[in-house]
């Protein structure tokens, strides 16, 4: 008896030996493959230059659909389609404009852009004073009035939190909730402190939420240089009240697409493997690493597969999701398709964080899932992945969780991507070509280990 | 007498307890420092645009050495002081100019680089056939004549290494050994593939070392994008010969100077901690991530540890090294003094791998301070630092070993550094501030330790 035992270890040794051999050796084949032969950047060009901004509902978005299908199609997989849902169709408008009106009645320019989905101003724009707070308790206790202010949120990203992410969730109820919350107190608009971490010359958009039970006011951001001088003219009460005209306004809904790729899987095609990011992009710019450098991810792993003949054990999907940016519409749709077909999901892998070096994945898994995914941590750690903490997938992938999908997002560096996020400088230029094929790379590596052995 | 082990090791364990959390607190005191008032940017910035190059030898080298030895008296450290030696001062001259003859008679014109420390060709420059090698093994068993050629070395960095600096250092002989070779072979002139990854459309230069038993002759670097078109061509046969014109020479020594301050240490004021990096640079860019970056970082370790008011137990300096990029002149200047002095070197850390994200240390070290810093290694997990790897510190405290000195080098992450290395590119506008900072952060906490506990 113990023999038998001593041999069937011996034996399962040798197979799990024998099985992370031959996994690091797949991993380096499909590591060198995308690092070597990746289109991923000369994708990411052409959605950026061909097509550019491409906001839910706008004449861009449906160029990048088209765009895309073509380039999945390219790619000779199993299959290639759209999925189609209502979007919201926010449009900002002719010229924005605003200023600082100075005691002495000097101007200062303000350099600003409307918060996505807010309302415009009309046509002769909003002047008022302006009363500044640093947190949602000095709104709710505010040490004068609020009425018939323009209240300016001035909520810094905390420069010492390493992952920028949590700065951003901190300082971002500002532009998320704040003009519902001013609007609540009797505010008439609201004026943001851009979410950059860094002080830069460009506003920072994205998207408000309003609260149905209270005005629409309207809400701009301004560039962190410009909220300084705000803070300290109104502290020295240089500052008497300030101007802005904003011209963006809501349009009914349009149709939008998801588009998806598919690679069948070869031994069990009813279990899916979701590999997805979003189509959509703020106005302001290219959208290159938001989310330009996740679709050109998600479509590299289908590539990057698909030319090294390898044939997953289950279905890998790449969705390029619609509407991430200013609703959630793209993402329902998929889940929508999911549920009513009564596909079984068993993972989803979100690159939604820019195109930079990958440090990690972040899990949103069960206690067993994350021991299986954690067996293979070490064959991530000479491919620079080495970080797998409990988090979130990401919004788009985010409802798969009610029908049962293991989540994951990739976790790119995180340092340089609040510079650029949702402002006019997120172009293709401020891209690597090496960081994002390494988070190509690494995501074709777990989505590869995902297919073989299941989830 | 267990009792009496069991009370030892209680007081043991809470002494490394109190010990482990007050350096977690110490650790995040400096981190938040650096991140927060960090003027490491703000420095490189000055750098960069009021100095720009500063080649050993140049004039901006000395203006680089008075404003850097401003900075640094600036910070109110216990000694700021110069230390002279003599530096190649090798100069680029006139434009350079080269081109392509084609079949036909058309020329396309190459962007070139003269190599740090080449011949120059003369005012008429050189023609000759070029013969394109791929390996030293190719040059030294030549399928025909190299006598009376030009070579072209068109060594490819290695796309699939993640850690770019041994792409680096493979390719790098033909920069490095190239001219020397080639020469003993008889060729009369060398092209080299520009030491860059990506496809870009801009020479970088590096130094070259001739060899004594063989004739200098004149080298060059073209851009990738150059190297693929004369590749071609010269496989299609469509490329007759090469011209090019350089008009480098190496001048006679001047004299250069390492720029040092210092923070006394409060308990073993004998014990000198190194933390280094380079102040010249090539001449074609800012030199802002090489070594701008580790010049700007080497001062902000004293700058925060001298804003927390903290004494070190150990003498800390930083040491800005002159003509690390076309010698190693400064760096041998620090080692005479430390032993004429009779100087006891603990420790030194080098920054001098770009200003990007810090994702570990390299060591040179034996196994007992191996050990150690292994000890300290969690600390450094929450701000982004995990890899601590046997490898080189630096080459300018390289020679610090000798004297008994353990070695690191700071060990950013390296994907963008090689398309932006000793070419034009190499500017401020290259750099995050964040990034930057986050290194610096991390030296200040290694150096704060190895300060607090010796080596």
């Amino acid at each position: 008896m113990k023999k038998n035992v001593f041999v069937v270890l011996c034996v399962l040794i040798s197979f799990v030996c024998h099985s992370q051999n031959s996994d690091l050796a797949m991993i380096k084949t499909i590591v060198d493959e995308t690092m070597t032969n990746g289109t991923a950047y000369t994708n990411l060009r052409i959605l950026c230059k061909q097509v550019g901004p491409r906001l839910s509902g706008s004449a861009n978005h449906f160029k990048a659909v088209q765009l895309t299908e073509q380039m999945l199609k390219k790619l000779g997989i199993d299959k290639v389609y759209l999925q189609s849902c209502l979007v919201p169709h926010w449009v900002r408008g002719s010229k924005e404009q605003g200023e600082l009106i100075l005691a002495g009645g000097k101007k200062y320019p303000l350099h600003l852009t409307a918060l996505g989905n807010s309302i415009g101003t009309g046509p002769a724009g909003i002047s008022a004073p302006v009363m500044e707070v640093r947190s949602m308790e000095e709104l709710a206790n505010p040490r004068e009035s609020i009425k018939g202010k323009i209240i300016f949120f001035n909520f810094k990203m905390n420069p010492t939190y390493i992952e920028t992410f949590k700065a951003y969730g901190e300082s971002g109820i500002s532009r998320v909730r704040g003009p519902a919350m001013a609007a609540k107190y009797g505010a008439i608009g609201v004026i943001v402190r851009s979410l950059a971490i860094n002080l830069n010359d460009y506003p920072h958009t994205g998207v408000t939420v309003y609260n149905d039970s209270f005005p629409k006011i309207p809400a701009i951001a301004i560039r962190t240089n410009d909220a300084e001088y705000l803070s300290r003219g109104l502290i020295k009460k240089s500052i008497i009240k300030v101007w802005f005209k904003t011209n963006c306004k809501m349009l009914p809904d349009v149709k939008g697409y998801n588009v998806i790729g598919e690679i069948k899987g070869s031994t069990f095609p009813e279990e899916i493997i979701t590999v997805g990011s979003h189509l959509d992009s703020w106005d302001l710019a290219e959208g290159a690493n938001d989310d330009g450098s996740g679709v050109v991810q998600s479509m590299e792993v289908l590539r990057t597969l698909h030319a090294l003949a390898i044939k997953p054990k289950r279905t890998i999907r790449a969705v390029l999701f619609v509407n991430e940016e200013n609703g959630s519409r793209g993402s329902e749709a998929y889940l929508d398709e999911a549920k009513s077909k009564n596909e079984k999901h068993i993972f989803a892998l979100e690159s939604d964080a820019g195109g930079f070096t990958p440090r990690g994945f972040s899990l949103d898994v069960t206690d067993a899932q994350r021991n299986k995914i954690m067996s293979w941590k070490d064959l991530f750690y000479p491919y620079g992945v080495y970080d797998f903490s409990d988090g979130e997938g990401g919004s788009d992938i985010g409802p798969l969780k009610e029908i049962g999908a293991a989540l994951a997002g990739l976790s790119p560096d995180s340092q340089r991507y609040f510079d650029i996020h949702h402002a006019e400088t997120d172009v293709f230029e401020n891209v690597s070509e090496r960081e994002l094929n390494l988070g190509a790379a690494n995501m074709a590596a777990l989505i590869y280990l995902v297919s073989e052995y299941g989830m």
